[in-house]
């Protein structure tokens, strides 16, 4: 796990990363994942828990903005109302989003009986991309089962590339899959705060992928055709853009720092393109918010509004560098039908050798 | 079926209604239930079929207001990003979204080979209240075949109150269920059109209810005391308005036509509670959108906006009208641990004579 | 001032009043007006001022719900982005708005220069009806001074009716103008919070007037027939609530309260029309945000969200009433051309005793 | 005019530009500025025409996506609701915002006497950035007249840079302004529609610049420190991306391309700041909606969704490519105080040879 590539990935933007370059520098952040890989079943599922405790009785706050909205993921309209996330954030194939919102109403119901007494309310959230193309989806192979498994596996170190809900993804003609990334964000106030990405890259046509703004589409294509590879398509994918921060925000500031998602996403060629489901949605773990009103509320100061440009730029930054890592940790997988999506490195090799210029 | 009751519910407002006085009055639309009575099991699910074709095929312009976000309802992210329905409009429980979602993408798949081919991308569109009063939401009792079974039976004829998703919906400490009304809206060009309303009503605190401008909250109150029914509780419930029209409207004016449901809603003594799931969701059946981009787009012209107030009347009026509809033709229903929910003309016998007033 | 007319207006709701039964009602909140009424100029402006300190520096949490957005009304953008005002709110006509704005940019930069230096920011808000009946809307009377002189004015003791912004305005094709309300909400921790709503009416056709659950507009479109009133036009007022409140609520909740405020709308008779600026705005005084960054942040705990129905309640039972307020405080005025608006209680004398039905 | 720079700028994409590479190669729109450039002031007012009809009259259909909402334009709410423009766009400083709407209105009124009478209801539509660092905006030299006169000298020639409302804006700590691209955009059933962009820009900090990918943001630091240029500041900027295509769409679909233009915004280094007001508005030329609802409505066929990408594409190109040019045309001014903002080629001669890589 965690095995990095020899080359090593180009470094976006100047600000330094966590320890661990990941999500899970955003102290108390854990991600599973729950990996199918058996000839044409390739998928799985992904859980990012935005802590150690019950999500449920102790919430966080978050809010999402939706790029593009071709998708079929379930929970933002009571985010988007009440701006907390009240179950872990799943990920998975489009075809299994019923099956995984069904095991987080019963984890809860477990863990918490009266949330399924009489009027069960705990809102479920999964994120869905379509990875038909790897993987035999029509199978509906992931099964409440694998949900708990990815949350038993979850923890600070967990793998990137073709795991977890990124086993049978594609991006850019390539292997996608999990990304991650993280970036420290010194305030003027003197305080800093860590943010840190996941993605779950599913998009792009080869001709459109840009890295660390080299435009690598033109290349691509040409290896790409050589290889037999389909031609340049109108995209079908998505990409999902998780974001956590320790800094203090409350919803509104959170879905601030989730549309920056977005402009890390754009420089990596994406025009968020209209069969695309492009959310981003942002927490912070800094509080919590109970459930039970009885209990009471967290006092919290959040960050003024004018000191959010280096969170701001630490979004885009370890965003975009999330997706070059979903690339860059993808290996080639072969999955129904003989499908196959070769890895980034290994259809580019050579011809990656770390940028000395750094974008900003 | 469309047994009415023999005391006449009063007319809001001064609009006239379309023959039947309900949803189906818009030509083509058609409404189907599958209804689950059986001790504890009260429960069911509904279908509002746009035109008689396939909706996949053929969709219909549409679009949604979220009045109050706290539901688990799924579709509407891309109803929002595209405007356009291309599935029934499906009613149920809570816990039965899953299964119902599922129905309608195999539904879809097995008509339209194609939407299930690789990239399988229809958007199911599920509407969901919490019947878990009434009726064991744990057991699941809905299947696919539920939904199949209300697909066939949809016609323009379609029983109100205790049936399908409504039949074990709770309202005003009342039984709630499926209310549905029309109004034919003259529009200053000299073009008449038609909208109608159905709700799924499953809101309301016993003080609240209003019914056409009398406030009958403060009666029911002492009514439903004397019957030992449970006390005025946080609201817990949710409304689901769907309206459908014949005029010829885009998204961007459907969704101001889905906020006036509001309106009709406001009057019946709601104020978008926050634990309910309040949701309008307006569609035309003037033109159809072709899910294939080869085929050619209809050319439509829309109405002027400037004419658009007599549609916003009737939304509202008719949105009213079907929410004192689902009270009026509901029959009380006993259901799990014995828990009951009376109809509100057994509870209020001879209170309610139809007002002479009318509202406007 | 305050002269309350003898017929009392009927109580909305369940919910007890505040002393003042007034925006003011709000702890530390002050109401003036500018009022012009010379012949063909009838207008004026109306300032709320959150608290009596300075606005700039001290920002108070806001959000609005835009129901019909109609209207030439300025800096709801920026209160969308940040959820704070950082001016007074004024209401002006429509032709005045500009005049308005700049008179709140300086009066910032007068008392905050580093407001003006170099990059000014203050976001000047400024609603606007349309007050073009009675008033001689083109001659554009409004002054930077009448704002000014308005603030000076500013108290907890204020007129309603045809006063300041309110002195031109019409609805129901009767005088309407400025209205204000108050309502204690009881929350279930134990705590009771204060909400105050304050309107400027200008909405309305005769046809749709509902006071208190009644249908008045058969009988006032009888009444204005008989006094050779316009007929019933297309509605192309407008009408802007202001909801203040002590609650400790951010931004996101601001809003979810400001929707509430278009039930209590709804339940007069509107249908939020086509031509109809309707916009709703909510404003907390629990706590200030300062402008300045290096300031420290307030440590807050807001409201659980599950505790805010009867703030919900209060918002539109307060919003309701004050609507009626205005119409039941206004006098006959007669402006340019001499087009002449009478006032509720002349039209309608001997018909408005206060119904003992409460609406809830 | 249209004086092109001797190094050629990098041409961002794949697709093929306009003859003019301009706005105004889609057809019937039209540019015009006035530019006020006398010592301390410097700015000015620059206009976009849908087509050289009168707007209010035949309205085109609009839509706007408010990427940062810190800012002080006026019109966009009501653009939102009824998604159409009924105004030529007019873009000056923050503190002329209300002197060019008036002459919007007047202009209106003017040609269309029914406009202002009795109830004016023209939305001016005016988008500003704030050029207080070169301009002496306080002094605000802007006058009604100046609209006029730019609106006089709109044509299908343009100057881009230095000009109009550009005059005095910065970028990237370089002068900014005005600038113009175009993309011509391949559709899938055969057909193609030119996309064309126009912004002002006022925004970003220099280590933030990322020209054609390569982040020139470090060596731009460099060179400025020497030339004694203020630090990196917060940015307090803000940039207007206008969007205009031939292309058959309705507003909905209008959204969808105007936040294509944030991808373009993105991928020049902003992560759309704090304190910027980042406004994208996108308007279709293919159809002309009357105001008067007595006028026929046009009949339309809108482009599939499904066929919307290489117009996605062409957006995010050509706004990319206007900011460039925007830079790129700029000259050196010196304005109010001694401030001055030095061209790009001035500062970066010799670096910006073309680059040889292209981005897709």
């Amino acid at each position: 796990m965690l095995k990095r590539p020899s080359v090593t990935p180009p470094h976006i933007g100047r600000l330094t990363t966590g320890p661990r370059n990941a999500i899970t520098d955003v102290a108390g952040v854990a991600v599973g994942h729950a990996t199918l890989a058996d000839g044409p079943i390739q998928t799985g599922v992904t859980v990012v828990h935005p802590h150690s405790g019950d999500i449920y009785r102790d919430r966080v706050p978050a809010a999402a903005t939706v790029l593009n909205g071709f998708g079929k993921s379930i929970g933002l309209m009571q985010v988007a109302e009440l701006g907390a996330l009240e179950t872990p954030i799943a990920l998975t194939n489009t075809f299994s989003v019923a099956a995984v919102a069904q095991a987080q109403i019963r984890q809860c119901v477990a863990a918490n009986p009266q949330c399924g007494r009489r009027l069960p309310t705990v809102n479920p959230l999964v994120f869905e991309c379509n990875d038909g193309y790897l993987n035999d989806i029509q199978a509906m192979a992931i099964t409440e089962e694998h949900y708990l498994t990815a949350c038993a596996a979850a923890g600070p170190v967990f793998a990137e590339g073709a795991v977890g809900a990124g086993r049978g993804m594609s991006s850019f003609g390539l292997k996608g899959g999990i990304g991650s990334a993280s970036r420290r964000a010194p305030i003027a106030d003197g305080s800093e705060y860590t943010v840190g990405a996941l993605v779950l890259s599913n998009f792009g046509r080869p001709s459109q992928l840009t890295i660390a703004g080299r435009a690598i589409g033109p290349l691509l294509e040409e290896k790409l055709a050589s290889t037999a590879q389909a031609p340049d398509e109108p995209e079908k994918g998505s990409i999902i853009l998780i974001i956590a921060t320790d800094a203090p925000l409350d919803a509104r500031q959170l879905r601030r720092l989730s549309l920056r998602a977005g402009a890390g996403l754009a420089r990596t060629g994406s025009v968020f393109g209209h069969g695309s489901g492009d959310i981003a949605l942002a927490f912070s773990t800094a509080y919590r918010l109970p459930q039970d009103p009885a209990h009471p509320m967290p006092s919290v100061a959040v960050l003024h509004d004018a000191l959010l440009d280096p969170l701001f730029q630490a979004v885009a930054d370890s965003a975009e560098q999330a997706i070059i890592h979903s690339l860059w940790h993808a290996e080639t997988v072969v999955g129904r039908n003989g499908h196959r999506r070769q890895a980034l490195l290994d259809v580019m090799a050579g011809q990656l050798s770390t940028s000395p210029e750094q974008r900003t």
